[in-house]
């Protein structure tokens, strides 16, 4: 696979022999030390980011202030010097431009007017409302200006299942069962939403490599709750459309999918062929991955986040285990789950130390 | 694996030939109609439940009185004709009876008063108040007494992992941070407080028997979110302990181990021969279970409970789905989790049916 050229950005023209670490281990090199970077790096468990975020206004305000987003993105790359940027934004931009009204509440987990059987995707737009996503296009321009080569800049994206599962039930939900009855109940509803959103979803990526990004993940965050033949119907296929219209425009762009939870749907992924990265959340035996996922795919992961919280020989140990799992095969060193906002600074310097050192 | 011959109840001295049906079928046979029951058989989808726990005080003070406990045990085997009753109690009667303070708040998950690293195991007895507890057991005497010798009684506890996340939080919560982060660093008081739970676990489970329950089922809920490692050492090894000390007593009693969300795990503890029968949740795929876990065990399960809401076409085809990827082994025809209260009669009527037709 050569490298990823995309239209914009220092990484144009690169050939993987002089592309940024991530990259290389995407295209499937086996590093001896892995590229390493967080989910949710820029985020709370940082005091600059708290400092900037008590300024801002509302999270979505933030989302879509390109000096602030791309100001936040930056922050954990300075501090810590990870191998890759992941753009500040939110998986909810995509029902907001979609017109689908979207709230933070402090406190509180993100709300959105539920589409229901009866509203139908009457209240959705047919395509992404370009000028209120432009500042997000804006972010990765300037985010990938202001990085050095080596550093990898992530675009991504909520997968189509879990942001319909936001849209159904207008909030999240033990198991998404609002969105689970929904697509059982109203399937030709239903999956006219995913087509909708698999439409945006593509759009949206698509402009963000545009704009600057060399790599893009798919969150389907909520792939734990869906049976098998739902998963596959769902998440697999839609993601892989998603996929395909990124490949078929940027083939050299790495596209990663993270699914959350999916147990032997992970596995699955690997084998299709769909993602050129593979997530792997916590709960995955990384010994299991090395033989089920690694030998079709580069992995990603999969620290348990609560291991970085507690620090010390835990945390040592439980990076020496996954090293030692997933070391002899492409491996993109990251938490198995986004960083919670209670990990002290001083456990991932600890990490960064434990991966590198 | 001869019958289980409880010290108790009609099933005493009974053969195999004789027996219940879910009890030949988790000695090993395969029956062209699988038994069935349902988790959460009976619960708020019954209106005869509903109007009996109006009147019957806090949700403890029901698990505490036999009349009404065995009353509600019984009411969906008159209205179903189900295979098994299950013991209508709470995984909760085990720490209550510890002495940890536990209520059941209308419309709210249960709320203990948290154990902590400096409270340590101190609010704890060091065994179960077999007084508190004499209710439940006289409960399981009035419903075998009650029920056909057709129809299995089962008697269930929770698996300790589980338990000791809600005696750590002192709530449900979130992939069971709480639970995690204290087990992640304070390892040696968490061993004694799951080896406190083996204790009062498996005394639970053997007082069951001994009152005429026929079967045991352990509920592993929280499996979940445990990384593998920390599944092995803090849900298989103790639930392992927990059944050898049933076997060693009563070794022809069946164990069936219910591990939500283990993924993976449930291969290994099919493998790992602890459970004489194993539960499936609705994420795990049906064909899978045959090669990967009904080889090694009996299985039990998985009908998504949403699609038991759905109803209709849905609820036809899930069912005949999972009766073609495991009718040609031992199974016992279940939920992959408890009926969800709003789950219309009608439509477990329709699974009944669907089922034994």
């Amino acid at each position: 696979m050569s490298h990823p050229s995309g239209p914009a950005g220092p990484a144009f023209g690169q050939t993987v022999s002089q592309a940024a670490p991530l990259l290389r281990v995407l295209s499937g090199e086996t590093r001896e030390k892995p590229p390493l970077w967080m989910m949710r790096q820029a985020g709370r468990y940082l005091p600059e980011y708290r400092a900037l975020r008590e300024k801002a206004g509302s999270f979505l305000d933030l989302c879509y202030d390109p000096e602030k987003a791309a100001e936040v993105t930056l922050q954990p790359i300075r501090r810590f010097g990870f191998d890759a940027a992941i753009l500040f934004s939110d998986i909810l931009v995509v029902p907001d431009a979609l017109g689908q009204r979207v709230r933070f509440l402090e406190g509180e987990g993100p709300q959105l007017d539920p589409l229901t059987p009866e509203t139908g995707l009457a209240p959705l737009a047919g395509e992404l409302d370009a000028e209120r996503l432009a500042p997000v296009y804006e972010t990765v321009r300037m985010v990938r200006a202001a990085l050095p080569p080596q550093v990898a800049l992530i675009g991504f994206a909520g997968a189509p299942w879990t942001v319909a599962s936001y849209m159904v039930a207008g909030r999240s939900t033990p198991d998404q069962a609002p969105a689970r009855l929904f697509a059982y109940t109203h399937p030709v509803l239903f999956g006219a939403l995913v087509d909708r959103l698999v439409d945006a979803t593509a759009s949206h990526l698509l402009r963000q490599v545009e704009a600057g990004a060399q790599v893009l993940q798919i969150f389907e965050s909520f792939a734990g709750a869906l049976p098998p033949p739902l998963f596959r119907r769902w998440s697999l296929e839609p993601v892989s459309r998603i996929v395909s219209r990124i490949r078929a425009r940027y083939p050299a762009i790495p596209v990663i999918v993270f699914a959350r939870g999916a147990g032997a749907g992970v596995e699955e992924l690997a084998q299709s062929g769909i993602a050129d990265g593979v997530g792997l959340d916590w709960t995955i035996d990384p010994w299991r991955a090395s033989d089920a996922i690694q030998v079709h795919r580069p992995v990603q992961g999969n620290l348990d986040p609560l291991a970085l919280v507690a620090g010390g020989d835990v945390l040592a140990r439980a990076v020496d285990d996954i090293r030692a799992a997933l070391g002899g095969g492409p491996h993109v060193f990251n938490l198995g789950h986004g960083i919670l906002p209670q990990t002290p600074i001083a456990h991932v310097e600890q990490l960064v130390a434990r991966v590198r050192g």
